[in-house]
């Protein structure tokens, strides 16, 4: 429910939980730090299944939403054969930018393995162009996900 | 130089050389096995740079030369700070395929680290159509290579 | 039920369902080949996992089981925003080595995707040293998985 | 040279070039963003080699050295064929951090790329815990390469 009164603006989340594979790993023992990124696609992912707005729907709307700015803080290692929930949080942005928080899990030592954020901007699959100002069918979600 | 009475088909080959990069490794301190296939695709390149046969030449032609088959045979590991050289080599084949033949070969042991193979297909880029010929533009290659 | 005049051996399956990751896909729109042999890994997690004998199971007895042979044969693309059943099927070797056959179909356009083999050897983890025959811990497990 | 009434630290850089592999590339033709921390890992193994202070250096000195704080603004893409030059320079820190700036610059459009940074700190190899004060043969290193 939202408080008239209230001036923060709304958030989105959504989650998912991974399996670190072998592979994911490197010579340290430990989830190699550049894999956090799909870590937080994963989740981009699945907050776009559950809240109707995938990668998909931006490409057959006529959009791509290439990643401009990504920042990723590591706390805590994850190894081979752990579990780890990753939290992606959608901000409201007035301008023409998706911006995510993401919080990355890991279940079994019950501590936060990483934190991060990544900003996304709208460009023209036709002409790569960027858009100055969200396309209207990006804010007809935003008002109908109730992120407005 | 070819003997005209030698049936043995020419084979075109070309070489690179590769630094092994941490996060290629896995938690067993090696190159993880999966990217083998990276070092093989890096081979393709230098071949293609050096016989005038690139991907984009192919893409540029019309066609997409996906990989149908690859088999990899693991010899001896290579670690963190190694490097290796990586050669690739053509074989003539009559029918529209692009076999290649790979070896891996460990630098800083003077080990075979692993041979491999690739076949390839012609897709038509528009279409996404599998040729069953070779392009003309790929005989004449083959024939200017002296592959035929 | 297996039948005691029956030659045949028994062999174990498991399997396991990926989304495709946006990452994972390259400039042809598809997954990059390479990629499946990470799926296959994903499908060698699940076996474990159902089975009993996670790849924890083997370092933890003190081996590695690195691959020594992988081969792919590729059917039919998978596209971004697809998922995948990837199917690990473990064969009975009388030698000392893990066998497994893979099948990958794609629950989008209900065709097989690919199909693949890989064959991994016990490795003592301490001395990196080859083992000639099945350590006693893995003919156990083998027995009581009925694969025997 | 140094000016010794100028309080501006020196700092040192290295740089490597690169070739896109196609299995570096996405769905949209450019280089998936997550890659670029894998060209930020190649400027830094040329780092280590031009300046004696490689991975290696620091594992044999007891240490890993693990990255706790990524960065990356992406300003214009790389495509599959293109060649990009990666630039690291590392700044001093009075701290027990390693701080690493880059630059990436494409070769075949003479744009920016992305620039960069990444923050690493020292860790006990043996008891993987955090030092608080810089390891002596770094510093050792720090005043031989002139950083201080």
């Amino acid at each position: 429910m939202r408080n008239e009164n209230c001036t923060e603006l709304k958030t989105l989340t959504a989650e998912t939980t991974i399996n670190v594979r072998f592979g994911e790993t490197d010579a340290m023992g430990v989830v190699w730090h550049g894999n956090y990124l799909k870590y937080f696609e994963d989740a981009r992912e699945a907050f776009g299944l559950v809240h109707n707005m995938a990668y998909l729907d931006f490409y057959n709307a006529g959009y791509f939403t290439p990643i401009v700015k990504s920042e990723v803080d590591y706390k805590s290692p994850i190894h081979y054969g752990e579990k780890a929930r990753i939290i992606a949080r959608l901000l409201y942005s007035p301008a023409a930018k998706i911006i995510f928080e993401y919080e990355i899990f890991n279940l079994n030592t019950n501590r936060i393995s990483a934190t991060g954020k990544t900003i996304q901007i709208f460009l023209n699959a036709a002409s790569r162009e960027l858009e100055i100002n969200k396309p209207d069918f990006y804010k007809a979600w935003e008002k109908s996900a109730g992120l407005l």
